[in-house]
């Protein structure tokens, strides 16, 4: 059935008994093209039987369908004229990973950071009733893990107050990427077992219609509810049970790891085996064993991160010490005041967050930790360019918007072992809050576990000399300036800076003096990033030479391999290669 | 008897019969300190006795106490070491207009913005319980339109789940600074009226034991609630009903107006007149009559606020148009995607938030608005040096954090002429999101409601001619740059870029050429900032001339007046006529 289905149009030929089928092959055929393209699969595993409710029932792309976070919009994509491209999920040129408005008039608002779905369907339902649209139905599907966060909160509790034609589907599967915490979870769990939830919920305190718990496997009762949903007015809640992975018998059991599994055999659903053990380590894995490395010998660290521990791997502390690691659930902004109200408290507080995350909590940065210089240690995940997650994910923002805070430092340590060595650092405790900025994915260093040594704060380092001109770089992007000028032989100093703030103007002061031409690498915004620091003390100091800046340029930059959106900026080593020949 | 108090302990030494009297006079000394020192009113008068009560009870500070936002902490304040330094309140050098740790140990926790207390309360409890001081108590008081916002609802979420001993007290009296919105208030009303709530509440579903209602104002009641909740054990939650302006019949009756009245009579409590009615308006007037004027010959515009109303001037349009103007709440995060989902169905859409609370959607600016190009016209309120409310409230870090953001157009009027037809440039439509930024307060302008003129986006303009020097300013600060230039008799040009972003590069690039010294001036960070673009853009262009910017220094700025402050970063007429000499 699924060869002859390009549009919901399509989908809405068949008949209601046709469609567990149907459920089976998309079922299928996700778990064959993800089996060896890679990309989120748990999630849109437990909605394939959603999906298609919904666009059976509804008239989208008029009705209008936001999905929160967009992990769970594989087969979204295929029911609404994607499935021929389907196998380019993630890649550079093809389908983007998350919906995306640019791709499909069925994606109605572009996700990837979650919990967006209710306050982003609320302005369109609002909108329609301005415009007198008043048959349009308007859908946001959220997850049990993502209606916790406060956004999605505050979205609750406008629409409870408005006559919005509202219909949001709780997806609920008790997990997140990781499994779901806080007291929202534990009531809803109360809600599942047992008995229909009391009719004063906490949800209808909200002013919502609650509907369900209903099985979100079982389609024909998904049918008949939506049905009957389309014809009741106002903000109102279906609340659907699902399994994350439904159908795959490893990913239901393992929910964690077949969020996004990587290479799987199609047929058995197991894993294939890495090719290289003897691979450097992930700079996570670099974060999460030093701390807890650092933790055991020093009682006063904690460590918080907001529902991704095992994405940063802050899940070593977790299961070791369950008391002094928190994972407080999709919540970057109470994370940081939780932090910033434990450093009061004379704790020593690594905080982890995503790049791209933390710009929900740019507020608490400034207003609760830095303005009170409380020495918490942020520790940047997924900083530059993360890959096939895509715009919504680069992490090439923190430079230019941590810049301009007083009192943080701002560290990009260029390897595992300077990683190291700033964590320990600042777990010494320093005066002042730090972020410490590290990318996603592997290092380049297998032997990184060396005896910790102290930082010295604001210093930067040359890494190889050369008289043509200087190369000033910071962060992990160093490599690539040095293999580059290894590669090109060019004549070039490097110097890596390991703090963009504060800077080591000593050494730069040293170099202005000693180059006509000097380049700056970055993997982060040209616009307010490290190169413009230099810019701007350069210009202080009348240097009278020619100063490049190398970075993401003002654009934003879409999904690819790493390599491939670094030379899309021309930080590539190919690129800084041919820029280094014209020096 | 308040004569007597110095600190807590001294409190402390009062029967408990005594304290009502005490509460009486501690109202007067505030009434009479604020009725010529002007600053925020209703909301102490409505703590007087809670302020008292938790003195008296708990064991302050070695328990903790956090005052939500701070407006209400001044009873706090006087009866913790700083009464006789209380009528330097919100002055430079005097003491800060919110708690902060800098100024007293019985502040726990600096505040301003919203929504942070029951996050920093629990990072003080968990911090207590690992460090062994089980016997701590650890308070948030805070009122009922901050806790409807996100921010504390993820605080809640995470403290249900824990053991900590923290009690949030909920200062519950329906208004924040204009009167409460949303759901949730609608669920504490019914909560309020008529009986105890239900056991099932909506407090309760999230895991805290719930106390209360009971009367704020009732002195026995509080002391034997506090006194029983000593030895509650856990997460718990108190709900007390009050009345902001306490005490003072038209803070009472008026109670937008008295929470921050300016100067009034302290005995009769009837405001002081305005001494100049021919004052040029409000810039936050001119938005708002702007607004209306453009949205009734628009049906498409509508206006967005996140509980500032009566502070933004939108009241205008939400008082003729309530269908097309929303008031949302504290709730920012969802604000700015409300207005994303609204622009997606061709809404034009106004979303005024002051640029202190806009750090508080900066993921949403980028993730939800930017990325998906949605012309979204953010009003970008209270930039620059906002005087009085200090370090927490100035707005001088949205053009460096906005700067960096592709897709988005960054504005900043010089006048009130500028602004309006600004506003209706954008209201004709722009292919692209744009941030508007102008200051509190009054310009300079007293005929501005000229006909509409189409203002031609990324032009600069020549204000003054000049040979020895060029100054470009951005914003309203340029004011300041045409008076010093008038005063200094300085031979300068003047350019003002009502853009930042984008550019006039081409009006740059001939000022470059014709001039060996520049300065820029802006009202906003020196990092990152309009200066540190001109900066950039020179240095491409291989500018061989000296190149200065003046802003607002890496250091966060206290409270002053405008000019106070101003000067203190080298930018006040005066700063600026001693720079302009030395040219």
């Amino acid at each position: 059935m699924l060869s002859d289905i390009e549009y919901p149009s399509d989908l809405r030929k068949l008949s209601s008994a046709q469609l567990p089928a149907l459920a089976q092959e998309l079922r299928k055929f996700i778990i064959d093209i993800v089996a060896s393209k890679e990309g989120h699969l748990g999630a849109s595993l437990g909605v394939i039987e959603l999906t298609i409710a919904l666009h059976y029932i509804f008239d989208t792309p008029n009705d209008q369908l936001v999905w929160d976070v967009g992990h769970q919009a594989y087969p979204h994509k295929i029911l609404t004229g994607r499935k021929n491209r389907f196998h380019t999920n993630r890649q550079l040129g093809g389908l983007s990973g998350f919906p995306k408005r640019d791709e499909s008039a069925y994606d109605t608002f572009g996700v990837g950071h979650s919990s967006t779905s209710i306050s982003a369907a609320l302005g369109m339902a609002i909108a329609s009733k301005l415009k007198g649209d008043t048959y349009k139905q308007h859908i946001a599907v959220i997850g049990d893990a993502s209606i916790a966060s406060g956004m999605a909160f505050e979205g609750l509790n406008h629409g409870g107050v408005t006559d919005a034609n509202l219909l949001i589907i709780l997806n609920d599967n008790a997990i997140g990427i990781d499994p779901s915490v806080g007291a929202l979870k534990e009531y809803l769990t109360k809600a599942k077992v047992g008995r229909k939830p009391k009719t004063d919920n906490i949800i209808e305190a909200l002013n919502f219609k609650y509907y369900g718990p209903v099985d979100g496997h079982d389609l024909p009762t998904l049918l008949r509810e939506l049905k009957r949903l389309q014809s009741v007015e106002g903000p109102k809640l279906l609340h659907i049970i699902t399994t994350k992975g439904k159908g795959l018998k490893q990913a239901e059991e393992n929910q964690v790891q077949y969020h996004a599994p990587g290479k799987f055999n199609a047929h058995t659903g197991e894993l294939l085996p890495k090719k290289d053990v003897q691979a450097p380590p992930k700079f996570q894995d670099v974060f999460g064993l030093t701390l807890l490395e650092l933790a055991r010998n020093n009682p006063k660290i904690v460590g918080i991160t907001p529902a991704m521990p095992t994405g940063s791997s802050l899940k070593y502390m977790m299961d070791e010490m369950p008391d002094r690691a928190f994972d407080v659930g999709i919540a970057e902004q109470h994370a940081v005041t939780l932090a910033a109200g434990m450093a009061t408290q004379g704790l020593t507080v690594f905080c982890t967050i995503y790049s791209t995350f933390l710009q929900r909590a740019y507020d608490q940065i400034i207003h609760d930790v830095a303005l009170q210089n409380l020495p918490v240690i942020f520790c940047v995940d997924r900083s530059g360019l993360v890959g096939a997650d895509g715009a919504t994910h680069h992490g090439v923002f923190d430079i230019a918007y941590l810049n301009c805070i007083p009192n943080l430092l701002i560290a990009a340590p260029s390897n595992e072992i300077e990683l190291r060595n700033l964590l320990y650092t600042a777990s010494l405790g320093l005066s002042h809050p730090i972020a410490i900025r590290y990318p996603r994915g592997r290092g380049t260093l297998l032997n990184w576990q060396k005896p910790f040594e102290n930082f010295v704060v604001g210093k930067g380092i040359c890494l190889s000399k050369g008289t043509k001109a200087a190369i000033i770089s910071t962060g992990t992007i160093g490599a690539n300036v040095m293999e580059a000028i290894r590669i090109s032989k060019a004549n070039l100093a490097h110097y890596h800076f390991p703090f963009i703030k504060p800077l080591d103007t000593k050494l730069l002061h040293t170099i202005l003096a000693a180059y006509d031409t000097i380049l700056t690498v970055e993997e982060g915004t040209i616009i307010g990033g490290f190169g413009s620091t230099i810019v701007s003390y350069a210009t202080k100091q009348k240097y009278k030479g020619t100063l490049e800046t190398l970075g993401v340029p003002d654009t934003f930059i879409e999904q690819g391999t790493p390599e491939e959106l670094q030379h899309l900026c021309g930080i590539s080593i190919n690129a800084l290669v041919e820029r280094f020949k014209g020096l």
